[in-house]
């Protein structure tokens, strides 16, 4: 597991990425990531078919940003809130300072009028660094196990 | 995060939290307060339009115990079971002894017959003190995403 | 709460034991159980009334290993995928080296069109002991809340 105090940064890490989407704090939620991260949404499906069709693909953090630009002027994606349940966090150690990372999720969706229902299942498969003590996503794989939704490509998961 | 063994006990006590009203063990629960607490139910939508109406708001822990004595002699509380899932805490950190807390839940409810529903999403935020070394609620407030339900307002969530 | 290496490689084995079911490495699974473990999966209703019917039972981690094989053989339990999500462990303490755990967990299928249903929502009543330094279950209570479910024999949960 590593040590305590970057496991519970790590913890934290994830935390914080979960509930900055919730709260629709997404330009907070971009400096999550390293200047050269990796951000996919891919089925599970896809995973274990070995496709490379991805849901959604970012290759840098001025992607996600330029997504996030996208979606404030879109103004669709506050249709709905979303509430991210993480599930017990997996640290399977570093290699080379880049930790492994792996936690699943359940995320509902709530319309305005205050009903709620499931969204998305799966687990999420990351890649996290430190930069000067401050943990960071160097990679993030989102890999749903409910995949069969059509609005699923308009706000991160 | 502050202190780790503090971090440590603040994620008991919401476990504890959780668990004492899905085992329907509310006179314990009320003793996880502060005598001078803050318990409130909001739906988001109150709270992001700054309406003050409240779901349900108790001011001490006198009035805490009043509604779990209202509750059993009403005896409909037991028509269902309660399951929470609690998702990761985060601890914000201490203002003057005081600790600031979220975290997300969800809540299902099980018939008598066995078959589940969900109940409600939502956010936890917490503060909480430290009495002779055991934490205890200051204030509670739970913030529902799901607001449109009918029930809400007889047991604790 | 006790010492806290030990706590963290407690919720690491519930973590384990939940990842593991849902990547269907169910070989490895049983890897987490001592020799002479307990495995039951209950309904709440039944714990509560004091019956002594069990959905599943095992007595050893040989019984796990058969049953596992004929899940295999069976090739009827990878209709779907399993996820879950499992909340925060409470650790209330160890008895002479075995330690007394508990979680609430909610377990979501999906289908290969990638649909996703609520399975069922429970919770764990584990005991864990430390093998060389290697947390096993000796003994792991599934309780469901939700049991009006017909398929609930096939896979563990």
């Amino acid at each position: 597991m590593g040590d305590r105090s970057e496991y519970d940064a790590i913890v934290a890490l994830l935390a914080d990425y979960a509930h900055l989407i919730d709260e629709d704090r997404l330009e907070e939620w971009v400096e999550l990531f390293c200047d050269d991260c990796t951000y996919k949404i891919l089925s599970r499906e896809n995973v274990e078919a070995g496709y490379p069709l991805e849901l959604m693909s970012c290759n840098s953090k001025g992607m996600l940003r330029d997504r996030v630009v996208s979606l404030r002027e879109a103004n669709l994606y506050n249709l709905h809130t979303d509430k991210h349940i993480l599930g017990a966090v997996r640290v399977h150690g570093a290699d080379d300072g880049v930790w492994s990372v792996q936690a699943n999720f359940s995320l509902y969706q709530s319309t305005l009028d205050g009903s709620t229902d499931l969204f998305a299942v799966g687990t999420y498969r990351d890649k996290v660094v430190f930069d000067n003590g401050r943990p960071l996503f160097a990679e993030k794989i989102v890999i749903n196990d409910t995949f069969a939704v059509a609005r699923m490509l308009s706000t991160p998961i």
